[in-house]
C-alpha cells in the first residue's frame, strides 16, 4: 500500500513522508519523485501537484489535498477522472481561520494602519469609531471556515452578514443566497471577508463591480483563493479611494514576487498564505486519519465534491 | 439645579454641556469655569479635575466621572469627603474595550509586528504561532471590562484567565483571586492584559517582578491606567529580551511627550487612550440618566466605593 506525497518544496515533502510514515505504521509512504513502482501507488496526498503527476499512477484510489481546497488538485490538466479527492478539514485549521478573520476584521474596524502611522509621526490622535454593532461586516463563502469566521465577527459584536451560493442559516447573522441576493448583500458592506471556494464561478469574483456595490471607503480581506482578486481592480480601487484599505493572503503568484506592487502599498496588508496554515503534525493526524476511513470503507466525511468544485 | 462640567480640554467641555442640555431639559447645566454662582451647583460631571475644582461648590451632592474609572476624582488633593461618586459604564464602553482587547491580543498572538516588518522587507515569511487553545492569556482585574474582556477571550478559543482582588467565576475562564493565587495565575501566562482599577494596592504593579514571572518573552496590554506600570521597568524588560512586545493605551502623561522613548520603540504599540473612549453622544446619555436616577432616589447602579477605590 504504497502513499505518494508531494508538495513544491522538497523540505516540506521529506517533512510530511516522515510525519505520515510514523502515523501509518504497516504502509509505504514515500516522495512523490521517488517512486520507482507506479502501479503500487494507491493514494496521493499532495499540494499543488505538477500538471500530469496523478496521470502517472494507474491504480490511484483517492487523492488527498493537503487543505481545505481542492482547486490546487483540479488545476491539474491531465488529472485522472473519477478519482475521488479527499479535502483536509479540522478544529484547528477552523480555528486559526477563525483568529486571522476577526483579528483583521477588528484591525481594519479601528483602523490601526492609521493609528500606527499617527504612533510613527508621534503624533497624539485618537481615532474614534463607530461601535461593532454598528458596522456593517460581510463574510462571502459559509462553508466550515466561513460559518466559522461569521459566528466569530458576530460574537465579537458586529453587524454581520454572511453570503453563499445556497441559502444558510446562522445564528446572529443575516444570511443571502444565491445571485439574486448578492447586491443586497454587498450593500452596506463596510468590511468584507472572501471565504469563498474557488471555482469558474468565483474567480475573478473580487472585482471593480464588486467594489463598486460596497460602502464607500470599504475594507476588502481575501484569506481564500489569490485568483478571487483582479488584481488591477483592487489597485485601481484604492488608489481611487473606492476601498480605503485591503488585507491579502493569497496571491496569483506565490510567493508574492518580490517587486509585485502590493508589497509597498501603504493601504495593503500582505501576510503570507497564513490565515490557516496546516502543519504537518495536526494536518498530518487529520491526513492519517482519512486515509484509513477511505482504505477500510471505501468513503470518508472530507469527500470533496467534484463537480461543485469543493 | 445647577450640573458643572469639566474636562481638561475647552472644546470638549463645550461639546459636553450642550450634549447633557438637550438631554436635561429644566436643568442649568454650564462649564465648570462659568458658573458664577458656587452655591447653586449639585453636581459636577468631570474628567481628571483640577485639584480644589470641587471643593469649591458647597452644596455638591454627587459627582459624575467621565470614565469607568474615579482615580481621576480621587487625585483631587482638596476633594470634598463624603460626596458619592458615580462611574459611567454601559455597554458602548464594555463593547469597545471587547474590541481592543481582542484586536491586540490577536495582534500579539499572530505576532503582526513582525509579519509587518517582513512585509516591509518583501520577505515572504510565514510566521507560524501555536493556535489560541494553546495560548495561555491573562487578564489581570475582573470588573465590568475585564470579565468582559475575559469572556471575549475565552470565545476567541484561547486559554484564557482571569484574576481579581476577589474571587470570581466566569464560565470558559480559569479565575485567581488574591495575593496568595497571583504568582500562579502569572506563570506560564504568554500575553497580559491589564484591566485593575487605579489604587494605591495597584499603583506599579506592571513592574520588574511581575514581568520575571510571566513566560519568556510575554507580551503585555494596558489599557487601565498610566501609573499601573513602571515606564522604566518595561523599558528594560523589552530591552532584555524578558517581554517582547507591549501595546500601551495610558501613561503616567497624557498626551504622551513627543520625546517619550516609547514612541519610537520597535516593541511597542502606542495608541492614544482610545481603548474605550466615551463619547459625548453614548457617554452623555449615560450619565444623564444617572444624574436623573439620583436626584429622585438618593442612590444609582453605578455609584463607586471610595473606600476600594473604584
Amino acid at each position: 500500500m504504497t502513499v505518494a506525497v508531494y508538495l513544491p518544496h522538497e523540505d516540506k515533502t521529506a517533512w510530511w513522508v516522515e510525519m505520515l510514515q510514523d502515523l501509518l505504521p504497516g504502509w509505504d509512504v514515500a516522495a512523490l519523485d521517488a517512486i520507482r513502482d507506479p502501479a503500487s501507488v494507491r493514494y496521493a496526498v499532495v499540494w499543488r501537484p505538477r500538471p500530469g503527476d496523478l496521470a502517472r499512477f494507474p491504480n490511484l484510489r483517492a487523492i488527498l489535498s493537503i487543505g481545505a481546497g481542492i482547486d490546487h488538485v483540479l488545476a491539474d490538466t491531465a488529472l485522472p477522472q473519477g478519482v475521488p479527492i479527499i479535502r483536509t478539514v479540522g478544529d484547528d485549521l477552523t480555528q486559526r481561520m477563525r483568529e486571522y478573520v476577526a483579528l483583521h476584521v477588528l484591525r481594519h474596524h479601528r483602523d490601526m494602519p492609521r493609528q500606527l502611522q499617527a504612533q510613527a509621526e508621534h503624533d497624539w490622535h485618537a481615532i474614534v469609531v463607530p461601535v461593532a454593532p454598528r458596522r456593517i461586516v460581510g463574510v462571502m463563502g459559509l462553508g466550515n471556515l466561513g460559518a466559522a469566521a461569521a459566528r466569530t465577527l458576530a460574537g465579537l459584536g458586529f453587524a454581520t452578514r454572511g453570503w453563499s451560493a445556497s441559502p444558510k442559516s446562522i445564528d446572529g447573522v443575516e444570511t443571502f443566497a444565491g445571485n439574486d441576493q448578492f447586491d443586497s448583500f454587498l450593500s452596506g458592506c463596510e468590511i468584507l471577508v472572501n471565504l469563498l471556494p474557488l471555482t469558474d464561478r468565483t474567480r475573478g469574483i473580487l472585482d471593480a463591480g464588486l467594489f463598486s456595490k460596497l460602502a464607500k471607503g470599504a475594507c476588502v480581506i481575501n484569506c481564500a483563493r489569490g485568483p478571487h482578486l483582479v488584481e488591477e481592480d483592487l489597485l485601481a480601487a484604492l488608489d481611487g479611494g473606492r476601498i480605503k484599505q485591503a488585507t491579502l493572503d493569497v496571491f496569483h503568484q506565490e510567493p508574492l514576487p518580490p517587486d509585485h506592487p502590493f508589497w509597498d502599498h501603504p493601504a495593503v496588508t500582505v501576510t503570507p498564505h497564513v490565515a490557516s496554515q496546516i502543519d504537518a503534525v495536526t494536518g498530518g493526524r487529520l491526513i492519517a486519519a482519512n486515509l484509513k476511513t477511505f482504505d477500510e470503507t471505501g468513503t470518508c466525511a472530507d469527500l470533496a465534491d467534484v463537480t461543485r468544485g469543493y
